[in-house]
């Protein structure tokens, strides 16, 4: 349609159009706050100009090795600067930035590096015998380059280069070719935990990282200059889209490589931290620890938490030690968490519990996700919003991801129906707050990460002796949950719960692996398919019993 | 370039992408927050849910009168419930929204109708007369709104239905029809005073709308649930996109029609506010009233006040009795303010009039702002950035006008080198916070408006005694800013200061009229160019005493 205001002059131009994309955060910080600090680790301190020069010189330099817009520059880098970093750098090239879970196996690396064809692999030196590893069991041949961590030294690659090194010898990027020529391009590719066995490769746009970064910001009423500490692993979800929102910000990141629990109080009160994130188990972590120093935090901490939230008896343990919690929800499609259970001052006056009960709650979404809404994924109506029909979570917007990578199949499957179905099971309350019930594909979240039970199962089936394996979540106090194998064994075969676990740990990171393995006949429906939901049951009496 | 990143299932979809729209903004608020108070205005609280229906019914009765993508919708309405929700269902309509400078008189307000082509011209009825005779001046024929504020008693136009009657008897527009099919369309359509006789049509997109919204909430660290007081003109920039800002924060819009010094105490303390906007003018009424009653706002208000900021003085006092100013800039064509002068902790041990020199500084970018930088108009090259070398003041990214109605020459001169020229002379300090020197342009700010001193030259210049005149910017303690004409007279002619002010009420609103003309003989330069700079100095001599 042309009107007069739709002219040919009044069109996007240079003047009034730029691409979405977070370089430009990082670009006002380095402009306007380059005395500011932008990352502090230990003794560390770097400004924003800095960082920025840093990111600059190492963008450049990833364009040297030939890296231009989709080339896929992974990194199995902990929360250390250089994650910070590549974070900045690594859109700032053109490049996809593809976090490596640190945790994983050599053989889930490998499947990454192949998958994402990653052309650059920077490797942290306290991680440097796996990656190897992994390259051994790799097709790809990405180039080397090696981030040395005197906090975790390990042997440089004779063919890797450094990292420091290597950003030195560059000239910075000019300014104006930093940004992306479509906001549309791929920022980053961040792999699920997979729900069959291999994982997906979730990618996102410039234009949904830019938007997430203020989603958080907004969604926790962020203050101007915040000092954050890196407890939520940067391989996860790009850090929840957190280094732009510090960027926006002008906010300084303040590294930690292992989020043990004493560490992590001594750096809160060491570097002055205001605003964190983390699984539950962290906030279970940084609680216990300021109890047994007899501390609070004054001012309170602002700690984001996500997923199944903390009982109500560890948050309101919490609060008294001055953890001030707000709870996201979200998946890797949609960027980390893009719900929030914005808490409404209605409810102060409610008793503890019943505050509790709310704040349980995976809310409503985010002002940059279109909408967040209970769906039957059967006829894609709205379930009632009566807090008891159950339906699926679903994500509509511009804060969920252009799709798997090389997946069309998965992507029309995620996509059905023009909304994200996220597998999760949920209630809405007549508010449209929405309150997870279950989880469709049986995800174990332990210590934060999601563990796919069917991948679990996989590697059970491979045993001689196993005929039939179903594995669930079990609760767990230290890691929220854990897997539990329910196994049915071949006629006339033998083995041990022991025996399966260590079987399962030939093929899997430690984490995924069962705790306990009950042998017992598994419970079907009449079609024969395998009844979870009373596994579950027996699963929870069993770990309280 | 296609890639592995850039499949065809990688695409925009549904589910993924969404224009962006503060109408967003609108249905978040509606659908979540449907019992918390939308808009207050003296004993009337009406709630999102309300606000949200009402405004969907509004938005359909508009499209059956024919309003539909690119219809002007004009309001004269000052700051009342209506001017909110017409900010809201207006973009749902598809209509571009024009709000009228309720100052106007009624040739001023006929341009605008006839340039914008109003297609239907809300009236509050309060306002009724100015708009009846603007009717009579004015080509188009709009359908007439009545809308009635009993504090402001007026009689309905024939022709004119009833805003609430016209309402109620529409259906809700469907939330899947609310959204702009491309969120570059137009948003709304936003008259600057005008350097020249004509004031100029700005128009904005609804990307931009959403963006500067967010940029403001980010500038501001805006808390959730604020409780927003309308000071500033609801007219001006469409509030600065406040409405906006309000609707995604979930706040409340509180309503005053008139901001008398009383009145925006009293309100202040009544409706318990929080945050308000507003011209320095405002800063001082508010402070000096609270001073009369001895009172303290406690907790802080949070004060936004654009262009030439408050002296230190004035400043002072106003954090005596609990005003927290923050100090933003902008131009209606960047709607509104979009720079901030962002505060640095680094600042706070600083002796109390170094603190005010820096809080008078225009600051850098909004988040949502690409780039903010001061730059030689003749070579587009920054100046240094030493506080002293003298530039324009230059914006680009995607808070920048779609540009003018219908003024391809304008549009292109504002946007030539690929910024947009503020036409305000300013410096950059080290840090890139710029800070405004002077008007090239020679506005005058008096009680929030701008008046441009061409437009007062042209109406003295159409008196018959007349041979030259120049208008400047007189210190008026009260209005900030006052017109001051200098002016020669014709040999032979003669005139008093008292016919000249007369003769410029009968052509010009009346806030627009010199206060004072002074006659003798204009300095110039060598190529007789009047020297603006000299005549300014002469004016603030005169008017200190």
């Amino acid at each position: 349609m042309t009107s007069k205001y739709n002219a040919d002059f009044l069109q996007r131009r240079e003047a009034n159009f730029a691409p979405l994309s977070p370089v430009s955060f990082v670009q006002r910080a380095g402009r306007h706050y380059s005395g500011h600090p932008a990352i502090e680790y230990g003794d560390m301190v770097r400004s924003w100009g800095e960082v920025y020069d840093r990111c600059a010189r190492f963008a450049t330099a990833l364009q040297s090795l030939g890296v231009e817009q989709d080339s896929t520059v992974a990194a199995l880098v902990p929360n250390v600067p250089v994650a910070v970093e590549l974070a900045y750098a690594v859109p700032m090239s053109g490049g996809v930035l593809n976090m490596i879970n640190t945790r994983l196996d050599a053989a889930g690396i490998a499947f990454i590096l192949d998958h994402g064809e990653a052309e650059v692999f920077v490797i942290d030196s306290g991680l440097v015998t796996v990656a190897e590893e992994a390259l051994e069991l790799a097709s790809v041949k990405p180039t080397l380059i090696f981030a040395d961590d005197p906090a975790a030294p390990g042997f440089r690659p004779e063919e890797a280069v450094d990292y420091e090194a290597f950003l030195s010898g560059a000239e910075p990027l000019a300014e104006k070719d930093m940004l992306p020529a479509d906001e549309w391009d791929a920022l980053a590719l961040n792999y699920t935990s997979g729900t069959t066995g291999n994982p997906k490769g979730v990618v996102y746009s410039h234009r949904g990282g830019y938007l997430n970064a203020i989603g958080d910001a907004a969604a926790w009423s962020l203050k101007q200059n915040p000092r954050y500490l890196w407890t939520l692993p940067l391989f996860h979800c790009n850090g929840w889209c957190f280094p732009w929102t510090v960027a926006a910000y002008a906010g300084t990141n303040v590294c930690l490589r292992t989020p043990a629990a004493d560490a992590i109080v001594d750096t809160i009160l060491d570097k002055r931290v205001d605003h964190m994130c983390g699984a539950p188990i962290i906030v279970n972590m940084a609680t216990t620890e300021a109890e047994k120093r007899g501390l609070t935090f004054d001012p309170p901490i602002q700690f984001m938490t996500a997923g199944a939230p903390p009982p109500a008896a560890v948050l309101q343990r919490a609060k008294e030690v001055g953890l001030d919690i707000t709870h996201v929800y979200g998946l890797t499609e949609v960027y980390g968490p893009c719900t929030v259970c914005a808490w409404k001052s209605d409810w102060d006056d409610l008793p503890d519990d019943e505050q509790a009960a709310i704040r349980a709650r995976q809310g409503i979404n985010y002002i940059v996700l279109e909408e967040l809404s209970v769906r039957d994924p059967e006829t894609m109506e709205p379930v009632a919003q009566d807090g008891e029909t159950m339906g699926e979570a679903m994500f509509r917007g511009n804060v969920v991801m252009k799709g798997y990578l090389k997946n069309r199949k998965a992507t029309e499957d995620a996509f059905a129906g023009g909304h994200f179905h996220s597998g999760d099971l949920a209630v809405a309350h007549d508010d449209g707050y929405i309150e997870l019930r279950d989880r469709s594909k049986d995800i174990i979240i332990t210590g934060g990460e999601n563990v796919s039970s069917i991948e679990v199962e996989g590697a059970l089936y491979k045993h001689p002796a196993v005929s039939e394996a179903a594995v669930v979540a079990a609760p767990h106090e230290k890691w929220g949950e854990t897997p539990v194998a329910f196994v049915e064994l071949k006629e006339g075969s033998l083995a041990g719960e022991a025996e399966l676990i260590a079987f399962t740990r030939e093929h899997l990171a430690h984490f995924k692996c069962p705790t306990h393995v009950v042998f017992e006949e598994l419970p079907r429906t009449s079609t024969g398919k395998i009844q979870k939901f009373v596994i579950r049951e027996r699963a929870k009496a069993l770990a309280q019993g």
